[in-house]
């Protein structure tokens, strides 16, 4: 097993497969009598977040708990970084108090590399400005393939602003490595130019979303940064949900069997309609609920495995 | 056993009852050597605070904790909310993440309800708006009945500005199906003036603090919400301490056994005091304690109780 | 065993030393297969922050959840201080819902000891105002005394501003009581002018740092409150770094066996170079670890003590 997750790149397509069915076993464990897991007693799970995010700092602390961890969480904000700590020496603190595992959320791509580096514990990415969101990414697999059964020649449309999304990058990179076909959609502005030969080859790109959708099993939503739409890089609200938002009609266009994600919180009516959103198509559900499943295998193969 | 605890008027006389009995148990467990019963092992309760009630917020996680609930404290300040999440999402992100009961606090009248048609888990109402505050009325209910042996009977006066007050509501909900009499004091502009049909038959109004105090077993002052004091609504600061406000002679004019409860925080000099909040007479320490021991046997009862 | 911890005077050598033996044994904890001792279980630590301090805070909550507390953290900001509760109904209401220690960070000096007078729990003091910080002395002690085997007749010089320092006070409070010698050094404004025969006899004072270090076992370098560098007090940033800031050459005039102290956070390149606070001398990260052995070693002492 690797010592950090920091990349949907540190993860070949066995220990991805291994993550994916231990995270199968964490959620038989939430049909149980008592939810909790004895695994981690003892250990210390620090949650250093530098940017709002209670849903994943949630995601990840429900996980800890219930692998009996001790959960410390450090809102960046008002801490002693805004008496202009370094990160390094945040870091090394954290570590000498005991931190088994820091979950780690920045603005800045490449920080939990960095706090990889300095630390002896583990590190987990929980998002780094554009750059990538591992557990996502080992999320929305995981739910590809309870919904669909397989991971291995699934074609997966990810649609939006696919340049500044940490989520369709860390998917990009793990749903090649198992075997999946990724199809990019969105405005030219918001697809890397690069993106085919640089991150993986055979990455398809197209800026026509009807095109696309009835080839896909799987369609991919992301979330609009809303405070972007003044940007030179995207069309106006209306224009964007005219042409690449997710509504009834559609949803219609998609094979029988595909299913729609978005990786959370919605803007309902932006990126996705109210009627989509609560379909049975879609796994928005799911994919909370998978999450914590997933988290809990990452921090267990992390701290608990017994190979380290 | 209910489901949810959305309001004072969700308890019928047998059902409130138990939880006050449940309470007295679970007050025993203070004095015990180790203070933490197993019953909640497992089980996850988060506290979800759209306004900031450090008091009730602690109170609720030290009830979980002593019940061995994990707990996860959900600030919506600075989280998905301000990212335009609604609160049904929400809702549903909390429940997949496995949130077994949810205590909710929101300036809005009703929005525990509504959390209470999408999620499969209980919710209890940490105080919505100016509408109910269910737990409030059960420990206020429960401190009289420590203090006074009985709530049959009991002539309460409730002291304030009841119309905005959700202390005062639940209140009025409770001790009625309790068989207590309450007679509402305030200046005109803050009694509902429908009150006495609409809420409950028999509640008594009076504008006369003075005339009400000698016939009375418990007086019960309201918090004066300070930012209203500019609202036509409100005589100024002075004159209402004057007309409302209970001080060392006025407490003289209650009956040998009256107790003088209040919720907490208090504005010392305003609706009551020192030498009022101080004396023996005063009830407040005692309902702080009382809170924790109400809100274990609710949680108790709504996650734990065998009829589930 | 004393039931508050509010000063470095509160302890005398036997008390001082006591703490620092059980900070000893609980060190070894860390290096066990499950960290946690079941020592407090069942209790219920509150951090009762005024002032942001996530380091300190941590440090506590860390210390308090390895002893198998419940831990509840109160930030005073956003809380019902804020509708203007009295410190002394916030200590009550803490004590009503069973805190048995509360640990206090208020920017008055002077609160942890009112606090005191009115809760029967113990209160640790985590920092009040300019006044006293005494787990941060026993942290230093405990880290002078495991790197130098002894405490007694030990030279230590306190470097920077003195006058406005909690953490200089304890720790001259502290090493007094325990028989080590400390030399003060700073800038004339920044040295309490009555500091020897107001606090304890034998404290030496000099304004000449080079001077100073060849003649001492331990340099404690203080951080610089760099919001306070345009105060009269103050000399500018960059002649206090030049006259007092420690950097490579000056540390090459300690003898050989001398360490580097610093409570943290540091400034980096103000009062402490990168290449001093990275060098072997330097113990900065010991002191962050062996500050959650002392703050366990403290809880347990106050709360579980068999003398209580």
């Amino acid at each position: 097993m690797i010592r950090h997750l920091l990349s949907g790149a540190d993860l070949d397509a066995d220990t991805a497969t291994l993550v994916l069915d231990t995270a199968a076993e964490m959620a038989t464990v939430a049909g149980r009598e008592v939810k909790k897991l004895p695994a981690l007693r003892g250990r210390t799970v620090v949650n250093l977040f530098y940017e709002d995010s209670t849903r994943t700092r949630i995601s990840f602390e429900a996980a800890a708990k219930r692998l009996s961890a001790d959960v410390i969480n450090f809102s960046a904000k008002g801490s002693s970084v805004t008496k202009g700590e370094s990160l390094k020496d945040t870091a090394l603190t954290l570590q000498a108090m005991g931190a088994d595992a820091v979950v780690v959320r920045h603005p800045a791509s490449g920080a939990p590399h960095r706090l990889a580096d300095w630390v002896d514990g583990s590190v987990v990415n929980a998002g780094d400005g554009t750059h990538e969101h591992p557990t996502q990414a080992l999320l929305d697999a995981y739910t590809m393939r309870s919904r669909l059964g397989r991971l291995a020649g699934l074609h997966v449309a990810i649609v939006g602003d696919v340049l500044h999304s940490r989520v369709a990058r860390s998917n990009v990179l793990l749903l090649s490595t198992l075997g999946a076909k990724v199809t990019l959609v969105g405005p030219p502005t918001l697809i890397p130019v690069d993106i085919s030969p640089a991150l993986a080859p055979g990455i398809d790109v197209s800026y026509d979303l009807d095109t696309v959708l009835p080839n896909v099993d799987v369609v991919m939503m992301l979330r609009v940064q809303r405070e972007r739409m003044s940007d030179s890089y995207f069309p106006s609200a209306r224009e964007y949900a005219r042409r690449y938002g997710l509504d009834g009609p559609r949803m219609r266009r998609l094979p029988e069997h595909a299913i729609v994600m978005h990786p959370g919180p919605m803007n309902r009516g932006m990126e996705i309609t109210p009627e989509v959103a609560d379909s049975p198509r879609s796994t928005i559900v799911e994919q909370v609920a998978n999450g914590v499943s997933v988290r809990m295998a990452v921090l267990y193969l992390l701290l608990g495995g017994s190979n380290r």
